[in-house]
């Protein structure tokens, strides 16, 4: 994969400068460590340039907060997703600059502030959907982005949308989370000229099928410019919109 | 079914102004006609003050021309929806008035014209659901209604609606059609005060599975006037309207 | 949206009565105001022509009732939907008028008393589908309109719908809710002649998938007159019901 | 399985008349024989008192005609289903006494005729389920029942069916084809007192998923004594009619 | 519906042995009872020659004994479905005859013990299956049939089946209650030539749906002789093949 | 939604420069124009700072011509999808520089040539994916991007996606076309550092529900940079990408 | 089924060492015993030479401890699957030498221990797939096979896979585990030789269906050597694991 | 991953046998050859030790041929599948020992005969099922396997599969093709003690969904030997198959 790294490795046995069982070791060992039950994936902030995320849900405290440990040694933010007032409350110790954020689920650990760059935008068509649009606005901001929030726009009420939506047009992206029929990334879509990122929410009864129907709206979307990620995946949202605002900056 | 009918039967029993025997067949015949291979229902329209509708898909040009004519004997239009030109052809031989409009695939036979009467404004969001909103508007105006269209008017591209709503904002009811992601009902449903009849199209592609996804956008709108008839279901649509809209009406 | 009001500030402005900026103001200023959590869609009421209604359900108790001090302010009517008994008790000590019924989950505030106009009726199929069609009800009586209850007459026992028949048949617009197979709308809307508003319920066990088989059978309606709203949607149909009802009348 | 056949059997081994070899085969000799392509199941008639039947649907003309010629040498009757035109005419020239149902798509060979008892109705919603109600009706006649037919007589229009309901209120058992809605089988099995087999049909269009819809609707009947079969399958409703209504007698 | 019993009443009226109001009352009124929250129906019973049955789950205790009561007085049994244990215990006091099955969740309530006629075999798959084919029993039984149980013989251990095969093989009516991969039916059905009433049970997990799967595996048989009921419907199943089983015989 | 504008235009009625009625008149004129079937969205393009794309599928190819001339007359390049051998005859015959893909189906018209910018990749799993992955490719150079193809590189051969995955490591979207199990974007979204939109195809057999396998699979892709559009939608995904990629320059 | 035993039976017979009713005993008899409640199927270790296994989950505590009994008297080992902490207490005190494996849920009973052979590689997608994947790997040891664990190597992190594969590669067969998007066994199955058995775990959101995601990525598998169990099934795929490895060596 | 022979190359760097860029390009060369629009994959072969295969389905005639040359080469067979006459006739002409099994629309191409070993059972339960069964089975066979073929034997008719099982009870694997209802597979699998392949194929109507209902079936097998493959995938269930006959020989 790194064809400059080998041949320069490959140069060192040529030259004897390694031996061959070191560097046949080289050429495999990757740079993770094994902490028993899970491997923690420092290559992953390397490769992609991003802090670690651990995700909180189905994990025992002990194991999130090892997690943490592991990952705050090498990393300068560790993001924490599907996160519950008892985690925070074992992570705080930890790490008492642990900032959570209740109605999202997550916990912010941060070792030096850093700067806020480009505009992201986040909206949500009812006040149910908050959650799931906060997760993205949180991992958007610890990633380094500013972030504009538009709550409580549905289309059932164009008109509070389009009175506020000056607010975000200048976005370098922008995230729409809605649950019920899912119309309002297809609405924001075609009013904007920068990429959205359509995130269904479970929020709705009936056939709405805890988030498919939803799903299936923003999937045939008749706006080119709206891609989707799973139902409720907030941070997925948040995660993609980072990397699209950041493209041209070194973390 | 008929309290003050079947009394004043009995009492013309009890005066023997009739015999038993036919006071039973009275009270058991139904004013339908057997022409063998369906039962024509004349009785509908005296019951819900409507023209006959004849379905034509699925059925042979002869029996689609013997429905006509008994149906005609008894009423002032008929429609005949799913027409295809040879259709046409035939009916046109028999009833030299017939109207084809190719577009929706109806025919209209009316003896004498009658008035139109209040407004249903029929909406839809791209030119390929055009076949369905035709469907839906043509049904309108054979029950009497006067129409206003208002086509390929979608969401992506939100300003060409917005430009023209004042033409339909005093309708008494607006038949929106739409495909994709089937979100203009909710839109207009937040934008007017009289009740949206939703009608999803096939039109689309992938996980549009054949107009299943803008029907649960549809039965998930936000907007709490929207009520919805099944996929390309546009004469439903049309003969729902002029009930709302002839409501206080005799024909 | 508004032709005159526009035009009459623009003549303003013309006459110099208004600012510039006034006017730019004047034009995006929309009629709502921010609660802080949820935007109070007071234009609704004057678009719609309806009492604002509050969907209780995800909201906590101190929501609500913010909610429904800024709503009363400037409506007569206020309608509250999915609430309990805790509910209703906070209710009922900021507003000692408010109704609660139990059966349907809604609480009714009215300022002044307004009188009945019209008929609506609601029917369901079995004692389970009560609490939907009480939803229904009540909604429809809220906004003003006369309701006839037919409960407890499923197809399965044909009589019991057949022989109380005549107390519905000239209903201006028949709401229908049933679980199950879904049958009633069908049978009523053959037996009508006025729109018929199908609202599956999630009664049932097995193949019925929480409403889902009911409201396939609802949409493959094979009476013409039938539409339909989602699962359990109780507050839809009446609403719908109502703007049928009262079409040609003002509030 | 049967016991005094082997217990005969072992009688013979051990009074020696017949030899081990002998009867091990015979306990394991089953009556069918082998024709190439296709087992001929001659003990299904011995085991289940009926004709054999042949589904023609994705078998070569060749391969019909020779099925049928085995079959024949062994049963008073067969019976073929869904086959063409083409494959009568093959079949008529092999059993000149063959009659064949173009609507039901069925050919009938019966070497003596049998008399007809006891009494099945085949009761269709719509004309377009008549193909799927004739092929229960043949299946039921050449199995030697008498069949009451009542077709065309859908719930929209409850007075055709309620007309003439006492031509089938004695049945042993009642088969209702029904596509759209479904919703037959259920008002008439609250009208009846015997099982009734409903046979959902692939008549209708979008959310009917090509007869899912009424599968789904009558598998939620709430009449009890409604049980159901695959879509279309009207030979199956037909054959467990004849169960139900031969049930004391031996063919 | 019942001509002689009309005609007798027209001759009465025209005797004048009736006032025409009697006779109008005599023609509309419908022998049910309404005890306010639901309405019980005498003539099902009638009609059906059946027992009536209380379905629990959903009513309150209290609702239950009024109903109970109401039905008692005019049947000789009764039978409580979905029952747990408080609600026997409710419905001992007033009924002290009254016969709790704990597995089936029924209560059989028997004025004077009545003989037991023919045989319905009840087999199901697994032993997680038995509370399911139990309901089926208990219905069975109360309903005057001879009853034989074969329970845990799924296909996984064809033997066990085959060995007992012969206990059941001259069964009026089979009812087959099977989880997991619903394959039971089919090869009972091929054993057997009786009807086969297949009934799927929600017993599985993954791609079992809760029942869906087995339910899709029955429906789809190879053998023609099973027809389904919707999942866990025990009771329906043992309605069914009383039905079947006691076609000759009056109550 | 023009803050600038308006102020402008409403000085000028102040200044009497324009009189009331103009000056309504410019407030409600939106840039588009009426050629008679479909709304011809000038402003989008205005909006988006995209060209013009014409959907070919389900129109003639007299309205598609017409269609190109209006948009051409506005816009540097026009691109249709969707488009036949038959369409590109007469497209070329207006257009002399009318370029046709036939394997992406698509026709590009270019009056001046324009610099490519940046890097897009395009991969796909295998070699029937391929017509999806051009239409995205086409799409994304008429946009004025570079555009990098990895074709046939499914991860049941992971070597040969390894291999030569320096190729598209440095791209700024890499957009990931796959049917049968959906696998490659998971891969590939684990291996970069940038967005990776997954474009399904319909590609595969039974299980595969023509591509709503693959759909699913990406929307539950465990990295967390893959974001999802419609099946075979490679216009979207293109289209998407350039947003992505031309972010921070003006066309 | 049993060509020889039966001869010599007959033989017998016609030796008169044995009598008719005896041999026909002997014909029938099965062997498995009656414990009540559930059917123990000795037959099946013989017919499949593997230890019994008991599934806990629906059982109560006194039926699983009364099945070890009867199990362990007649085999060498015994698996309990689906078992709580409470379950092993009650079985250990019954079986001091049970061995309980927590994250499985699992519990192992060994008469005397046998060797393990050939090789057997469980591997898992991520942290939560570990239940499932340990309890295949406990099932295949127990049924004396070596079995080597790869966990929390799912395919977006690829390097952590490779890094280790030589530890699996030469397996006999491989049990993938995996949620989320499933992705695993296709790319694993492309790099190894031996048959792959993928498990679809319910670990996941949103549009993953609990499970019905990643069965549909694996059945539509590019990798041919991939098959599938049910969501969950770890004991299936260790079973059919074992299958395989100890083909050619007898228990 | 082939960690000897990176050593050996390691050492050959170190004594200078090989340059720097050459060891270089001998890491990243794998072992396939470009022919333009497809990668041929010579590297599985040694991978798998199995022949390479050709799906015809999607291919140009020349695509397959030229793909056949380029496999042909370094490959002693090629199996082609979903190949029609037409395919047949063009492979012929390059390659005149080519076999044409029309039944499984195959083609096998081998340049020298190989014995056959072992024992796999190819099963079917109705006719309509063979094509599926002998593309299993044809591929089985060129993979050098002895193959039982047991056709038209469904669990609708036990006894033909019990009469002949143990011709089969001695495979090392057994492939159950079944459509309809699925419900082969069970019961073989709880017949035999090796493993069972289950292929669901697209045969049956109505609630069968193209084979998605034997699908379910398989996967909640009640036999724990069972594992399944895609509907209709006979290649892959026959590829499964030689692996786990093969596992102990080299080819």
């Amino acid at each position: 994969m790194d064809r400059e790294k080998i041949i320069r490795l490959l140069n060192r046995v040529r030259q004897k400068k390694i031996s061959v069982e070191d560097a046949f070791c080289a050429l495999r060992e990757f740079p993770y460590e094994d902490i028993g039950f899970a491997k923690v994936d420092h290559l992953r902030a390397m490769r992609t340039g991003m802090p670690e995320v651990v995700f909180c849900q189905g994990k025992t405290i002990g194991q999130i907060v090892s997690i943490c440990r592991a990952v705050a040694k090498k990393n300068n933010a560790v993001l924490l997703t599907r996160a519950d007032a008892a985690v925070f409350k074992a992570v705080k110790r930890a790490f008492p600059s642990a900032v959570y954020d209740k109605l999202a689920g997550t916990i912010a650990i941060r070792k030096k502030k850093t700067g806020l760059h480009g505009k992201i935008s986040v909206v949500c068509a009812g006040t149910a959907d908050i959650p799931v649009a906060q997760e993205a606005a949180v991992t958007a901001q610890i990633f380094g982005n500013r972030v504009e929030r538009l709550y409580d726009v549905g289309v059932a009420g164009l008109h509070r949308l389009l009175d506020r939506f000056d607010r975000i047009s200048d976005s370098s992206c922008i995230i729409v989370c809605a649950g019920m029929d899912g119309a309002l990334p297809s609405v924001i879509g075609g009013l904007s000229s920068c990429p959205v990122i359509a995130v269904p929410t479970s929020i709705g009864y009936g056939a709405n099928f805890k988030g498919i129907a939803p799903l299936l709206t923003m999937l045939n979307s008749c706006s080119p410019n709206v891609s989707v990620v799973n139902v409720n995946n907030g941070f997925g949202a948040g995660y993609i919109a980072s990397l699209i605002n950041r493209k041209n900056e070194r973390f």
